[in-house]
C-alpha cells in the first residue's frame, strides 16, 4: 500500500464559547491528532448536521451533556489512514471506509456493554464532543474496538445523516415487532429523519401513512414511498383520515416532530397491540391500557444497527433530501435550522 | 354417567339498582338458565370477588360498561353439569371443571381474535355482567367454544382470583422479557393482586422486591417468596434501597397501587433497558428515553394464559391470602374492600 | 339483499376409486350441501390444486390420511351464499368473500388451539378431503367459526394457490427472524411454490437468491423479483458462487425441492445463526453446530397467517405463474404436474 | 492496594505430545507471562476439567482445533493480580474475581462479533490451547475487553464447570421459548452436564423429566429437583412414560448423552411445537415437520451468558456433583472419564 502523507494540521470548524453567542470558526491550522495504542486516524470527507449539534453548541442540554472539546460534530464519514500501536492490521487496515457515530468508545466490561443492543449506553463509553473532538474536521480518531464500516457503495453524501438520525429510526423499527403488510404512522414524515423512517419502514414492506404539512412534504414523501399523505393543516379529521386509510388505526406511530398535539395525535390513531415511540416528549397514556399498547423510549442504535442501516441505504431507489455545504456555508445550515427552512438534512464537506 | 338433577331455580346474588345506593339482594328463586346451542351449564361452587365488581355495582365505570344484568360476579369456579344442542360430547364433557372469566363469548372472526393472545379485545365480545348474568350465583352459561378448564389439583379457593386478577399479573409477566435471575419490583406487594404477582414472578426464577407497609405484609410477602421487603412509611430512601438490593434498578417493575407517586417512584427504580407495567394510571414517562424503557399497557389474560396461571397455582408451596364468605356475607366484603380492610382476595362460596 | 338462489345440484369433480387407477369425473347432479347449525354454505368460483391433491387421489399418504370423502380439492375461493342456524349476521354476513383452507374446523377447546399460531393443528380438526368434502366443486361448507375472508382487491386466480402453498411459505418467513437485507437462499426457486415465497421474500424486503435451471425459471425468478439466479445445472459450483453473491452465506435458506441433494447444498450455503426450513425430507444435519442454525419444521399457516398472506398478494406488482384450467380439463393438470410440465400454480375455474 | 508479588515460575500441567499417546506432567519451573497492552494477569486457583481436554489431549478433534500449546484447560477461575499497559484501572481492578473461558479473544470488528450472543463465534478469534496456554496453571492471561466477573458469593468449585459447561446448557434453556410449567426431558441428566441442566431448568421454572440409569443417578436427580427420574434400563417403555407424566410429550428436550439411541428417543417425547437440542450427532428428524419442532445446534456461551449463570448459581440450594482434585491427580481424572467413573464434573486445586 502507498503510504498516506497525513498532514501537521487541519481545517476545522472550532468552538471556543458554547453557550447561547457561541461562535463557530474555520481553522486552518488545527493540529491533526496521533492515533494511540488501539486506535485508528481517519480522514474525514463530511460529515452530517443533526440538531443536537446546534443543542450542544447552545449550551442547552442538561449540564452533564455539555461540549467539553473544540469541535463539534458526531456525524463523520471517511476512511483510515494510520493504524495505532496494537492495532491488528488483519482486522482493520488502512484505507478501510468508516463511519463516526456518537459513541466513540465502550469499556466492554460493564453491564450494558454485555446486553445485545445496549452497549450505546456503555457506563464508561465515551462521546463525540463531550470527551473528544468531533468530527467537524478534516481527522479524527476512532478505536479499533468500536468501529463502523461503511459499505463503498454508499453515496457519500448519505453516510453522515444516517449515523446517527438515520440509524434511531431505523432501530426503533427494527426493535418493533411490525412486519410486511402492517400500517406505520410517522407524524413529522416530511423532516430529514422522517424522510428516513419512511424509506427503512418501506423496506420492511410496511405501509406508511405520513403525516405532515405542505405541498413539498406531500411530493417528498409520496416520492420516498408513503402511501398516504395526511396535511395535518388542511385535514378537516386527521384522526379519521388515518383509521379510514389504516382500516382500524395503525399497527405502529412513530411521532418525530415533538409536539404535544403530536403525542395527543398518537394515543388516538394507535391501534390495539401497536407501538408507539418517543423520544423526547413526556406523554399522558390516557386509553393505553384498553389498547395493550407499548410504549418505547429510543436512542441511538448501535455498530449492528449502524451496519444494517448503512447497508438498506446502498439499495434506495431514491434517496432523501440531504444538502451538502462547504465548512465556510455552517452558519447558514444552522439559521436555516433553526427557522425551521432545512428541507431534510444537511452535510458539510470536508475536502 | 349418572345424570345430574339441575333444579329450575337457583340461590342467586341480585342487583336491580347499581349505582351509589346499589342493593345486592339474596334471592332463593333465580330461574336456572337452559343452555342454547353450543352452551353448557355450569354448576359453580365459588366465585371470587374483584374490586372492579363494586365498581360496576356502584355504576363507576365509564357508561358503556353499565351493569346490565342483575347477577353480577365474573370470577366463577365449578363444573359443567349439562351440554347444550350441537356441543360435541367428544370435545366437553359434563363433570368438567371450568372457570368463568370475565369474557364470556368471542366471535372467532375479527382481527382481534386472530391475533395470538388477543382474543380477550375481540370486536363482538360477549362479557360477564354487561351481557349476560355474572358468577354471584349457582347456575351460570359459558360457551363451548371459550372454555376454561381448571385442575383437579387446584385448591377451590384460588380458583376465582386467579381466573381475572391473577392471570392479569401473570400474562403481564409472561408478555415480558424478563427472565430468572432478573429483579422485578411489586409496588402495591402486599395487596391480593401483589401477593399472586409475587408467587407468579418467583415461579419464573425472578427475584422480588416488595414495596408496600406494615408489618402484616411485611410477613406475607417475604412468606410468598419476596427477597426483599421494603417499608415505603419507614424506609429513609426507598429508590436508595431499591437500587442498593438491585445493583441498578429492577429489571421490571409492576405498579399494582394506582397512585400518581407510585408511578413516580416506578420510573426511578426501574433499570436500562426494563420494563414498565401500568394499570390504570398516567403516567409522564420522564427519563425513559434515556433507559430504553417499555412501558407496557395490559388487561386480562386468555384462555390460554388462564390455563397456564391456574396450572402454576396447582404446585404453589404458600397460597397467597384468600378469605372465603357465605353469599348472604357478601356486603361485608364489599365494605372491606372500601375500607380497605381486605388482607388479600375474598371468595363467595356458593354451595 | 336481494335472495341467491340456490340450486339443488351442482357439478363436481368425483373420485370413487382413490388409488393407482383412480378416476375424475365431472357430475352435473352432485347434491349441494345444507349448512348445518353454525356453518356457511360457500358458492365457490374456483379452486388452487396442488401435489397434495395428486397423492390423495393415488392414495400415496399414510393411511389415516386416505381420501374418505368423493370431491376433492382444498384450495377453494368464492363467497357465502346462505347463512345456517345461529350464525351471527351480524358477524358473518352473506357475500362475504371466503377461501376455503385444508383445515375446515377446529374444536377452540384442546392444547393445539390455545398456543398461538398451532390451531391448524387441533386435536379434533376436521380437514378438507378426509372428513368433509373438498373444494373441486361449485359449493362447499365452511364453520362459522373458522372463516378465511379474502380481500376485494385480489386477483380471483391467487386466491387459491396461496390458501395452502402461498400461506405455507408465508408463514415460514414470518417465523422466522430474518429482515430487511438479509439473504434468502431458495433451492427450487423457479415452481410455483417457490415463486410466492420470492414474492413473500421481497415483500420484507429480504434479498433473494434463486436456485434452479432453466433460461424460463431464471426470467421468472428474476421478474419476481430474485436478485441472484444460480443455474444449478450450468453453475460450476453453486455453493461459492451463493457465498460470492451473500458475502458469507445466506441467513436463511428453504428447500423448496424436497431431494437429498438440495439438502446437502442447503447446510452448505447457511450463514451462522441462519433458519434452514425443510417440508418433507430428513437431513443430516452434520456441522449445524457449529453454525448455531436452526432447523424448523413447518405446517400450513392459520387463518391469520392466510389473512396476511392474502392481503400481501393484493399488492404484488408481478403475480407468479398461475393457469386457469375448466374442470372438464383437470386431468390434464394431473398429468402435467406428473411429468413436471407445469410452470407455475394450476387452478380450476368452477363457474 | 497492597502490592501483589508475582513469582518468575509457576507450577503448570504441561503436554509435549498431544495424541493417543499423550503425557501430561506436572513442571514447578514454568514460566509467568507478562501481561501485554490490553492484557491482565489472572492468579488461577481451580480450573474444572470438561471431556473436551482429553479430546485435545489425545488429539481426537479436527486438525484446526489441534492442542498448539503446552498448557491445556479452559475453565479456569482466579483472581487479577496484574494489569498491563493501557488497562484502564476505573473498569478493571487488581483483585477482581475472574473465569477464563474457552474463548479468550475476539476482535469486536467481524460480522459474528456484532450479532447479539455470537461473539463466541468471531472470525479473529483467540482460543485456549490452540492459541494461547490454557487453565491448568497458576497463571493465565485474559484480554481487558472480554473478561468475565465472578460473583463474589460464589463456591469455588462451581466457577469451572460452570464456565464451559453450566453456560452451554444454561443458554440452550434462555435461547429456547420455555417457560414456569413447561416439561423439560434431559436425556443424560445424571451426568456432570446433566446435574447442571436441572439446576438451571428449575430456576426457571422448568419441570424436568430426567432420564438416565442407577440409583445413585437416581438419587441426584432429584435431589437436584428432577420432578420423574426415569430408568432407561429398567423402563419397559420410555416414552408411554414420559407421555404419561408431562400429558403430551416434553416441550423441550436437551440429548445430553450424545448417542443415536438417544436422539431417537428425543423425536418421540419431543411435543408440538417443542424444541430439541443437540450437540454433537446427526439426527433424522423423521416426523419433525408434522410436530412444528424447532431443532437447535448450540454451542458455548460468550460473556452476558457466563455472567447469568454464574449468578444463578450463587442461589443453587444444592449443588451439582463436583470432585476437587490436585495438579498431581490429574491422571487420575482422565482415566475416571475414559471409563465413565466421574460422578458429575471434576476440578483441579491450583493453589
Amino acid at each position: 500500500m502507498i503510504p498516506i502523507s497525513i498532514p501537521k494540521v487541519q481545517k476545522a470548524l472550532v468552538c471556543q464559547n458554547p453557550g447561547p453567542d457561541y461562535e463557530l470558526k474555520v481553522l486552518s491550522d488545527y493540529p491533526v491528532p496521533e492515533p494511540g495504542t488501539g486506535e485508528v486516524l481517519v480522514r474525514l470527507s463530511s460529515s452530517g448536521i443533526c440538531h443536537s449539534d446546534l443543542s450542544y453548541l447552545k449550551n442547552e442540554w442538561a449540564p452533564e451533556l455539555t461540549l467539553n472539546v473544540k469541535v463539534p460534530g458526531h456525524e463523520g464519514s471517511g476512511r483510515i489512514v494510520k493504524l495505532g500501536p496494537d492495532v491488528n492490521e488483519k482486522v482493520i487496515a488502512v484505507g478501510t471506509r468508516v463511519g463516526s457515530p456518537y459513541v466513540r468508545q465502550i469499556c466492554h466490561n460493564c453491564e450494558n456493554c454485555f446486553i445485545p443492543g445496549m452497549d450505546v449506553y456503555c457506563d464508561n463509553g465515551v462521546y463525540c464532543i463531550h470527551d473528544m473532538d468531533g468530527t467537524f474536521a478534516q481527522y479524527c480518531i476512532l478505536r479499533a474496538d468500536y468501529i463502523c464500516r461503511v459499505p463503498e457503495a454508499l453515496d457519500e453524501k448519505c453516510v453522515g445523516p444516517i449515523l446517527c438520525g438515520g440509524t434511531t429510526v431505523y432501530k426503533s423499527l427494527k426493535q418493533s415487532n411490525l412486519y410486511a403488510g402492517h400500517w406505520l404512522a410517522i407524524i413529522g414524515a416530511g423532516g430529514g429523519l422522517g424522510q428516513m423512517a419512511i424509506l427503512y419502514a418501506r423496506s420492511r414492506g410496511l405501509r406508511v401513512v405520513a403525516i405532515d404539512t405542505g405541498a413539498d412534504k406531500r411530493e417528498t414523501c409520496t416520492r420516498l414511498g408513503a402511501e398516504t399523505f395526511i396535511d395535518f393543516k388542511e385535514s378537516k379529521d386527521v384522526v379519521a383520515e388515518v383509521i379510514a386509510v389504516s382500516g382500524r388505526g395503525c399497527h405502529g406511530v412513530q411521532v418525530i416532530a415533538p409536539t404535544r398535539s403530536a403525542y395527543n395525535l398518537s394515543v388516538k390513531i394507535v391501534r390495539f397491540m401497536a407501538i408507539l415511540w418517543l423520544w423526547v416528549l413526556p406523554i399522558r397514556p390516557m386509553g393505553l391500557v384498553f389498547k395493550n399498547v407499548k410504549v418505547i423510549g429510543s436512542l441511538v442504535g448501535n455498530q449492528q444497527d449502524i451496519s444494517e442501516a448503512l447497508d438498506l441505504a446502498t439499495r434506495w431507489n431514491s434517496p432523501p433530501n440531504i444538502e451538502m455545504y462547504t465548512m465556510e456555508e455552517v452558519s447558514t445550515i444552522f439559521e436555516k435550522m433553526e427557522t425551521g427552512q432545512l428541507n431534510g438534512r444537511a452535510v458539510i464537506m470536508l475536502d
